[in-house]
């Protein structure tokens, strides 16, 4: 199923040294493949590119990068026409201990993973969530970024599994709406259009970008701020961003039901045009 | 150097769908080898234990562990009498994505590592510290814990290093004292000892706890509460705790210095009564 590359030769194992497997020390990026090209590359590039400064992490060769990608979705096979490529970028290899011996030896992984469009019915009719009772932490020092840390998701996840819903969205811990255990979230209220700072936690997603980035060519300001659960619950319509499947409303969460999301409807039209090819209904 | 085992075979590398190397997903334990006995052991296994169960990660059969343990520490041959062992549970292995597919199959991985002695001179006139500029994230979903996500303690590590110090102590993002990179903090102020209260981050140390314990014994409480940064540089003594060294005192932190710790000694002594044999001085 799944195929994994380093250095373009198959790698299925790594080293139990790995500050990876050790202490999550790394970061990567999901991208998706179609027809053979990732989508949103540069994007996925700027924001892995911040995160080896941020974290003090060399930064991968970005030619050579996206050399090695290009090979791992061909040497995948016949899953290169839609599918899902996940990029690890490893602080490398030490001895015991948090210190790093030689933070320029990081070290790159590349993955290739069939996936399944979403159903076309969930882009029409929204998804179920629930609001998880994982509260992410507060002030991360890797806040935004797409660290190899993940605890938080995994846990608010298996709660999205033991209630069989779509997607589970987080709140911090001092009770605003974050985001998705795997996507970003927008609210629409009084025509509006808003979505969570992220200043404290939370990953800054590609799609999310790209979203704000096709309303600004559109003349519409998302408004990047702070969102309670109140006002969450009291919005007009809610959806999601993500890398692999674009934007999704939000027909459920808990109690609440959004019945019309018109100007959902109009942002995934934009979407649609700027080739987000999932969001034409 | 470094030895690792799983299941009793030697195991240099692991699957690259671990979960610990996708996402931190797991636990670890180090723990002082001393003529060949894990030191504290129902320590690491009461941290163990409780950190698998707030995972909700399989907790792995305890007498199973230990025989691994020991049969790790004698296969790895003469480093037997002082070493470490490294203890990680991970959740094992899935497929992409944040959801457990099957959440018992945990694995075990045990390393088993040459140390050498913390210098005599250092458990006499203490160690060089330095207050780190990487902050703890607030109220962690993983307080307390010991997990496989330790970014911001390898972002603080190199802050040591960078500053060639014994160790960095790490303040929340509420500017409280928490604890070290691989230790915990005591202060002695007015006679009374006190350490950080450790419910919204920090790890709550096996020999932190060995020393609140031993001082209970004796009739001495220690307060657990927050400590400000302005508190700990008005102290009159600090000392750090760690399963691997015991007990040191601290001499200097940037520009502070403590050239008296009565009060330290008094614990190093009742903590070397109590088998932690490096605070004998």
């Amino acid at each position: 199923m799944s195929r994994w590359f380093h250095d373009g030769e198959p790698a299925n194992v790594v080293s139990i040294d790995d500050r990876a497997f050790q202490y999550g020390d790394g970061l990567f990026e999901t991208i998706a493949i179609r027809s053979g090209e990732p989508r949103l590359w540069n994007y996925h590039v700027d924001r892995l590119v911040m995160g080896c400064e941020r974290l003090q992490i060399a930064v991968p060769d970005v030619p050579t990068l996206r050399k090695q990608l290009d090979k791992a979705v061909t040497d995948s096979g016949e899953i290169s026409a839609y599918c899902a490529a996940k990029i690890i970028v490893s602080c490398g290899i030490s001895a015991r201990g948090y210190a790093r011996e030689n933070p320029t030896a990081a070290k790159t992984y590349i993955g290739v993973f069939a996936t399944m469009p979403v159903a076309a019915k969930l882009y029409r009719d929204g998804v179920e969530t629930l609001v998880c009772d994982t509260r992410l932490a507060l002030f991360s020092a890797t806040a935004g970024l797409k660290t190899l840390n993940r605890l938080e998701q995994v846990l608010a996840r298996s709660e999205c599994v033991a209630h069989s819903a779509f997607e589970g969205l987080t709140l911090d811990a001092s009770e605003q709406l974050i985001c998705g255990t795997m996507s970003n979230v927008f609210i629409v209220a009084n025509k509006s259009i808003i979505t969570p700072s992220l200043h404290r936690c939370g990953v800054e997603g590609v799609m999310r970008r790209h979203t704000m980035e096709t309303l600004a060519e559109n003349g519409i300001a998302v408004n990047m701020r702070d969102v309670g659960e109140a006002e969450f619950y009291q919005s007009d319509e809610v959806f999601l961003t993500n890398s692999q499947f674009g934007i999704l409303p939000v027909r459920r969460c808990g109690e609440k039901v959004w019945q019309q999301n018109p100007i959902t409807r109009d942002v995934m039209a934009m979407m649609a045009k700027k080739g987000v090819a999932e969001c034409a209904l």
